[in-house]
């Protein structure tokens, strides 16, 4: 491994795979017709075709009709539209739980300062929002609830259906952003009330700067970008065919059987680490965890000094929300499982995709193991 | 030409280059960190570089610092985040032209609706604001003046120097979407007082699903899109850095022999048509128009007519608004210069691109020739 680089940070998902980019090429060098033109000429008809072709796709995945997703431009912009276009249109009280991404979090902040009441639910040591929480934490006045299908750092699953199914009784609507669970953690709008789920293209190897919003039919959403009558009048602007065809090959490139691999590497990062390295903790669950990531704090070090000292052995790891490395502030995630600054700040987050090697974990482990060692040789953060 | 697909619509310029594509490649597969790893590791060092340097490339062709740039989805995106972010910032009057692109437009309609007070600008009958009429139209309360460099249907280039040099004196923002002129049209934020510009990449063969919106330092925005706390925290989502090194690669290729080339292709097909076919109007200004836009309308007939003929000999123009086409609606910008509605759907516009030639503009004007003679004799709109 020696001189490669070993990308097991959140990017390791973002690598474009090969044939995404095959199946876009037609649509930006020879089909690149706008979908708009369909009433004007074939070409328009052509392009059109494309666009839907990959949308019925990726609904279908979802166990959704074509006409109740809407391409945006990622996730980032299909939480904002969820949350802002379904508080706007009905006005009322909004639940979020602590942990979720930012795009949910700060849209929910932002909210609040607007004469929006929001609350926002708690969860315990492993990530979980109790339903009973839930439960107790509806009014009568609320609308909307978003709970994320798993965590973006620590990987935790929520249990979907029981969260879903409290809403739907309670005539509340229900959004879920499965950026980093489509495809990967199996969720199915058929089987489970969930009314709006927030997709991404390049968390599985698509292409950035598309994603899409499931809005189960009948949903009422204000619109939150202007422009043209795209998608169902729901989101103005061009289409981004080329990228929703990328997209719906990236949907199609997710097998079981890579899940199962990462499931694998991901047991074997961790079951390593827990035994090989002393005090450390598992961030998150163990069981109801997403197949490509493990978090763990080496207690006694920073994760800070851990990344640092990996990158110059070639390997890229996170730590800390990926947001928030910009700042060093803690992960907000760390500290709403109960996790104090030392936990945090100790945390480092694997994450793995397609192209990631058994070698490579193996790899990754042997430094992360050298690197820990070395650091508390020489760090004042001293075991009492 | 026969068998050969000829692109004469907006999709001209929407036809990626096979330059860009390699530009971004390295993004895709190999630099694909997330820019915000940049205090992580060295990897996400590498691809922020990718995107600062792209943001440099780009400010730099508009007079720009890099940091007044911020990366959007597109146009439709930037529009709004300029119009709804001063205006939700400041609070009061504003005020836009009739003949505006939707995002904005669209915008302003859904200002209006909000509370906020909105004034709608005439054009004259080649689409020009009169400048006198905005110094009267300006109001005490006026926060924003949005009036777009060139129009997307007719190609009048605003007097965009005197329109902005009103708004400074008066002291009021100045927003311009140049979505069809960046690069085509001259404009320098050094020389000339405009607060905030709309830009696209699609528009000049880069990839679809990237656009930047230019804000003057210090002027007073609201972020529309939450997330983290990217692009100087205005705009949150993951960076879409293949897209952004995408976009500066098709500034980069844009170069003055290119404008000069469109120019005479557009004048080929506004000369041609006017000497060989009877009773058309050219929509829009002779001399301050775009170089790659002509439009006009061929009495008696109805575009529609027109496109549907082209496009069984394989050629794709367009008619009224590009939006409108699934509507079928008459085109607003056409009706705006004082058209009728016999003139609007009589209209057709031709866009030219990088990739037609000469040979495809004799092509489309001859065929153009016979399908309006054969579509004239057969017509219920005879002339008086």
């Amino acid at each position: 491994m020696q001189g490669k680089r070993v990308y097991m940070d959140n990017a390791a998902s973002t690598r474009m795979d090969e044939k995404v980019l095959e199946a876009m090429e037609p649509y930006l060098f020879e089909k690149y017709s706008v979908a708009t033109s369909e009433f004007g000429h074939s070409m328009g008809i052509e392009a059109k075709e494309g666009l839907e072709e990959a949308r019925k796709s990726i609904a279908k995945r979802l166990g959704a009709a074509p006409g109740e997703m809407i391409f945006t431009s990622g996730s980032a912009e299909s939480s904002n539209l969820a949350i802002k276009g379904v508080m706007e249109a009905n006005k009322g009280h909004l639940i979020v739980s602590d942990i979720e991404d930012f795009a949910v979090l700060h849209t929910a902040r932002t909210l609040e300062k607007a004469g929006y009441e929001v609350s926002y639910l708690p969860v315990d040591e492993e990530g979980f929002v109790d339903p009973d929480e839930l439960v107790d934490t509806i009014r009568d006045d609320t609308v909307l609830v978003s709970i994320q299908h798993a965590n973006q750092e620590i990987g935790t699953i929520q249990d979907i259906s029981a969260l879903a199914g409290i809403c739907d009784e309670a005539e509340v609507l229900f959004h879920t952003d499965a950026t980093h669970t489509f495809t990967r953690v199996p969720l199915d709008v058929e089987k489970i009330p969930v009314d709006l789920v927030t997709l991404s293209a390049h968390t599985i190897h698509g292409p950035k700067g598309i994603g899409a919003l499931y809005v189960r039919e009948g949903t009422p959403l204000k619109k939150q970008m202007e422009g043209g009558f795209q998608e169902f009048d729901m989101r103005g602007g061009l289409e981004n065919i080329p990228g929703a065809v990328g997209f719906s090959k990236a949907v199609e490139l997710v097998a079981e059987d890579e899940n199962r691999r990462l499931k694998e590497l991901r047991d074997m990062i961790i079951d390593r680490v827990q035994e090989e390295i002393p005090d450390t903790t598992l961030n998150g669950s163990r069981e109801q965890r997403l197949p490509q990531n493990a978090n763990i704090t080496f207690h006694y070090v920073e994760g800070e000094s851990i990344t640092l000292h990996l990158d110059m052995r070639g390997i890229a790891v996170s730590t800390g929300s990926a947001c928030f490395s910009r700042s060093l502030e803690a992960s907000h995630v760390i500290m709403g499982i109960g996790g104090d600054h030392e936990r945090a700040h100790g945390s480092v987050r694997f994450s793995l995709g397609r192209f990631n090697t058994e070698e490579e974990v193996n790899y990754v482990v042997d430094n992360i193991k050298e690197v820990v060692k070395r650091l508390r040789e020489i760090s004042p953060l001293g075991k009492e």
